[in-house]
């Protein structure tokens, strides 16, 4: 499948939607995509079922806190660089590149990649969402190494990350991004056409797109769009979603703090949601409680919508006073296993909650 | 020339003085290498001058807080395992390696690692004294690049850094060895043999070995060391030195911070030295004043001596009370030129003071 532009706008509305939060600003990303469509460069998605065993399947990525990223612009050869540099390492050329996570920018970068190379993209990626850490993934929950992963900035200085398990990989390349600005651009988990069978959240990148369309198409028809994600979503393997609060955001904390963007927003409820809905933030939505009750947890995605537009709000850009809608969705099941949750579920965020499900908070 | 327990035992003594109150804690390496020679392997100091222009010398040190290295012990294996690492990025087998200091450790890592590989060291350094900072070397005061370089800790994990100059390099790794733990091991600015002829600063292994030997052989003949010590000097490179103060130490602070050991000590003078004398450290002793009045500033040596052994004191066994000499000494011409004040001057560490040498300022 070939992608256009509208397939691009699309993408970067179900991506914001799927990055709980965070990714980074999807705009930019797409933007840089659609510079390679109007030079009449192809980006071709590949379903992992098509996929060759024998593939040598490197994803890219930008590495970083998405409040860095809208005020440090990449130059669009960083992960392209990234990727080469990993080539070089590994001695072979990559066949494929792959998201590792459809939140924002990470869900164009690899398109962008796959565009300016020739290469063509697998539809499906590493987190089912956005995570803020790169052991955080499927692809190293069920076995395959992140390392060696490569890190670049906008200069062409890069660090080859060598690292014996995958969260000294997160531990030293962050170290890095840091030093390079605060957002870096990376080249990890590389991988076989049949370890993506196997480790991979599958078809995520036309997810992401037909989200943003079912979004399009409903306020193109006058028709609620909360209404019709609501009935979309359920076809899918994100099977359950539900409206968990309506409200306007009455506070915002936000800071940059050894790398990643935290913080945490209350939403003052209206109408039949009393009280107040607090999210805490490692640049993805992680909780969200109402007078200390779990309303949603982390692996399950927590989406703020604008209440008017159906637009996903990404981390960077909450405000005080935005009206919103908060949507919690189920995510695939290879994502609620107890090596999942040993890997990204509550307790590795230091939340002392345990992971409920979304179908069963919500009953 | 191949080193024998003596000449071990005297270069830990004159690479702490040469150090300049940084390059860690010599008696670690020492005993390190004391194994290798215990186990039956052999040291083997080469002179520049004899070296083959194809040579590819590796040269290999620990980076970090001196302050760190005295609590995280390394296995050894470390600069190795760096060493190896760039051979392979290279594609080629060094021939020798090298210090990139003479200071404390790093006088004493590349013994260690020639021991263990069968690789001569080379009787060079990049500095002719310890400096903080890896851009700090004469290596790259006269245009050898230090990437590609590897930072590797003890559990086997490490980075391949490819900066686009040197100052990036220092910044990207040092993140790196902070997240090791503030201590960590690497191989950097591989060069060919008639690059050291042309860029190392010559003879200081057997530099620091005269000078613990000057100091060992006056003591055990009830000579003063202190004069043995400023006769001998002059009839080398480093050839004018001088006691700058004596008194007891009346006041410390020492903090690890960014990765460095930071501080400043008083003085309180004896005899004919009035006032206080302040020195100012980063892993080094960078300025001597009293009363505000500059004494010696970097690069030239300032050392701290116990003045009743006449042994030298790195920082980070420095302490109240202690009874102390500091000498100055003139740093090799190659030390002194505009391009490499540039690089380790004054200004390099914030000093306001303009570099003066310390025949003038002793004048």
């Amino acid at each position: 499948m070939k992608l256009d532009s509208q397939d691009l706008a699309d993408l970067a509305v179900g991506a914001a939607f799927l990055g709980t939060g965070g990714g980074g600003d999807p705009y930019i990303g797409r933007q840089m995509v659609q510079i390679c469509l109007d030079e009449g460069l192809s980006v071709e998605l590949v379903d992992p079922d098509d996929l060759d065993d024998a593939a040598l399947v490197i994803p890219t990525a930008m590495m970083g806190a998405p409040t860095v990223l809208v005020e440090k612009l990449p130059s669009g050869q960083e992960a392209i660089h990234s990727l080469q540099r990993l080539e070089r390492r590994l001695g072979r050329k990559a066949t494929h590149t792959m998201p590792i996570e459809i939140g924002g920018i990470n869900s164009t970068i690899p398109l962008l990649v796959g565009a300016r190379l020739g290469l063509p993209v697998v539809d499906a990626d590493g987190m089912g969402r956005a995570f803020p850490e790169l052991q955080m993934e499927t692809f190293g929950v069920y076995g395959v190494s992140g390392s060696p992963m490569v890190v670049s900035n906008e200069w062409g200085d890069c660090a080859v990350i060598e690292a014996t398990d995958n969260k000294m990989m997160e531990w030293l390349s962050r170290g890095v991004a840091i030093r390079m600005g605060g957002a870096a651009y990376i080249a990890e988990y590389a991988m076989s056409g049949a370890e993506v069978k196997r480790v991979a959240v599958p078809r995520t990148l036309t997810l992401a797109i037909q989200v943003g369309r079912v979004l399009r198409e409903a306020k193109a028809r006058h028709i609620n769009p909360f209404e019709a994600l609501l009935t979309f979503l359920p076809t899918t393997l994100y099977s359950y979603a539900t409206v968990i609060y309506t409200g306007k955001i009455a506070d915002m904390q936000r800071e940059t703090r050894n790398g990643f963007s935290i913080g945490r927003v209350r939403i003052a409820g209206f109408g039949q949601y009393e009280g107040v809905m607090e999210i805490e933030i490692q640049n993805e939505n992680l909780i969200a409680r109402v007078n200390g009750v779990v309303k949603a947890i982390v692996p399950d995605l927590i989406c703020i919508m604008d209440s008017e537009t159906a637009e996903p709000i990404t981390t960077e850009v909450l405000r005080y006073g935005q009206r919103v809608t908060v949507i919690s969705v189920s995510v695939p099941e290879l994502m609620r296993t107890p090596e999942a949750l040993a890997v990204f579920g509550p307790a590795c965020f230091g939340l002392p909650e345990p992971y409920t499900r979304i179908e069963d908070l919500s009953a």
